[in-house]
């Protein structure tokens, strides 16, 4: 065994089948957002965002960055321990009550993403839960596929959206069995949703637990920002809602909220929880500021609205090919990870536009995309460039165009 | 199923093995560490914190929190994606090159937290090599553990530190079958140190990759800050050293450094890395900020390095059953859970002082105790009020004091 040899075939195969990737690094600005400098070997250039989460700019926003900053000056930049040792702040304590309030629940935990809220929450319930099936939607976040895998629980995966296909499922597993049904509000790579209400009611019927992320929807969704289940009023009727911080929140961190008897169950037995370094009280503290901001105010998730539907309505009409959905996510397909990954860069040197391509595995093959994701902070004329660089793009590419239209 | 029932009862039977956990909440104020407020319910009290992994009290160096307000104030609060979707600032990248720098490698990656690091780093790896075996030291800690447990390889468990045992596994293995030595350098609960140049002649001799786990030694030991690695001159020998942003360096995340061409095999294939929103530029920052100090200034080390001594040295004339080892780490041995956990409540009401208890399974049973940790903030009088403190806690509940001793 030669392990140099080894590492080293390995990354040619990496570049043989392109899969290499080279990072776009981003030096943000706040007081410029969605514009920022591109670092390059050979230099920098002015970049418009246009495939950032931080889908209402919340990153940028006084009251977070405030936070931050009063906190890291007044308690450090580090919370210094696990949740269990020395590590448990005021800040993340309060987060974890405005957290708990926000989804109507008893309780919230916070984790150091919403990668590990999944993954070390969906297998700590379902190892807890003896002989539990797990029902989990196809087009589930790799970050819920991991969970299921690691709880060792038996899987029933379901076809995406589809309800008979889910009570075929649970009809098989009976009443009395363990059961915990697992998917999302906001499925980001389409943006399109499910249909909590009834699978709900599927739950009630045959007596599951109902898991929900609600990582794409969370801030944006709902009169407080309480995600799609507080747009659709379905939260009392969800068992676990689990979200991030990172993307409508601006920050960084995940967390579930449920019961005080799930919390804690969570609380005690999770690895991924228990064995590891609690946010920084200054993150905390920032993240709390944010979900609070958007408790009261509906401006951004208006605002961001307006711009969506604008893009949308923009787009289609100059012809480029949207994949229509009720959110803030705006697919353009192309079908092709080569013309995808040439349009991104084109649009990036040619354009100062921003856009990473999405390929397989993250996207079936052949609805290989570009994925846009407007701001409240993306201007009518930054939408106007994107549509004509789009276009020329596609020009350039002899991608096909539908005929305009009038109407979107 | 009455899942209601099912979760009622597991808090009851968590509260029946006193195994439910209560935290205790601390504002800390960078200003006075380790002195810290603790919020109870009922109200505040003044207590000084003896746990904390935040060995160096970087988390509350002027450098830090600099870097970490200004970052912030000029590009917000969060990443806003993943590495591969606009999450890639100039912080981020700077810092990666610092830890490489630091560790003498090609190149390093940075992880949401050090759990993260080593579960999908360990996996990763493990995945990657065709019929690896994976030996792994019996006191490895549990995201070690958790990543062994996912690569779904073979795992040989070796006695802790026991070399003849490390040999004879690996002999069995044989030079041609892919092997990675998974290991720590201090191990956190005895203070304990590895054998490192050691390992690395086995690994040589069979023909085995080297995974060191540097947690509690990066930012302490080496003339740079590199880690016991560096403190015994062995950086060059270790294929991958892994290690965590929270402990020494006082922030959060974690690491590998190691040959590019293993850097980019983890980069291109690690679930809990691709899928997971990057650290925020301010925390990437504050961390920068930290490892670059540390490389150029012994003044912590050496500050810590005496108050260490001086508690060791202090807890021993007072009798007090402290486990030795050349390390930061100063456990005071009860071998009982029930006691130790007393120990630690009369600590905290009684004298103020926060030292939390360590119980199975984190160390085994019988060796239940307390884990003391020394800043360079920690004043010799706050260290003779602890040693006077742990006295009268032991005479309260009749614990067992060696006869005084006159040298350490």
């Amino acid at each position: 065994m030669d392990y140099d040899h080894f590492f080293n075939a390995a990354l040619d195969t990496l570049h043989q089948e392109r899969r290499y990737r080279v990072f776009v690094t981003l030096e943000k600005d706040a007081a410029r957002f969605p514009h920022a400098t591109r670092q390059t070997p050979t230099g920098t250039s002015d970049v418009v965002i246009w495939c950032s989460n931080d889908y209402l700019g919340m990153s940028m926003h006084p009251d977070t960055i405030g936070a931050m900053v009063d906190t890291a000056r007044q308690m450090g930049v580090g919370a210094g321990g696990t949740r269990n040792i020395s590590g448990t702040s005021g800040p993340i304590v309060a987060l974890e009550r405005a957290l708990a309030d926000l989804h109507r629940k008893e309780s919230a935990l916070v984790f150091t993403s919403g990668y590990v809220s999944n993954e070390t929450g969906i297998a700590t319930l379902a190892k807890l839960l003896p002989d539990c099936l797990l029902l989990s939607d196809e087009w589930n976040h790799n970050s819920m596929i991991q969970g299921v895998r690691r709880s060792g629980a038996e899987k029933a995966v379901f076809r995406h959206n589809d309800l008979e296909h889910l009570e075929d499922l649970l009809k098989a597993a009976g009443r009395e069995r363990p059961k915990m049904i697992v998917f999302e509000s906001v499925y980001s790579m389409d943006g399109d949703v499910s249909p909590i209400h009834a699978v709900c009611d599927l739950a009630d019927k045959y007596n599951a637990l109902t898991y929900i992320d609600e990582v794409h929807a969370v801030g944006i969704y709902g009169e407080r920002g309480g995600g799609y289940s507080e747009e659709v009023g379905a939260q009392d009727r969800l068992d676990i809602i689990e979200a991030t911080l990172a993307k409508g929140f601006g920050c960084i961190g995940g967390y579930l909220a449920a019961k005080s008897s799930i919390i804690d169950a969570v609380r005690s037995n999770a690895h991924g929880f228990i064995f590891t370094t609690a946010l920084p009280p200054a993150v905390a503290a920032a993240a709390a500021a944010s979900v609070t901001h958007l408790m009261n105010s509906n401006t951004e998730r208006l605002a961001q609205r307006k711009q969506v539907q604008r893009t949308k309505e923009v787009l289609v009409k100059a012809g480029l090919p949207v994949r229509k959905n009720p959110t803030h996510i705006v697919p353009v397909i192309i079908g092709d990870a080569e013309r995808t990954k040439l349009a991104s860069d084109l649009l990036l040197d040619d354009h100062g536009i921003y856009v990473q391509p999405i390929n397989y595995p993250t996207v079936p093959r052949g609805t290989e995309r570009l994925r846009i994701t407007p701001t409240p902070f993306h201007s009518d004329e930054l939408i106007d460039q994107l549509a004509d660089a789009l276009v020329a793009v596609w020009g350039k590419l002899g991608l096909p165009l539908h005929a305009p239209q009038e109407d979107a």
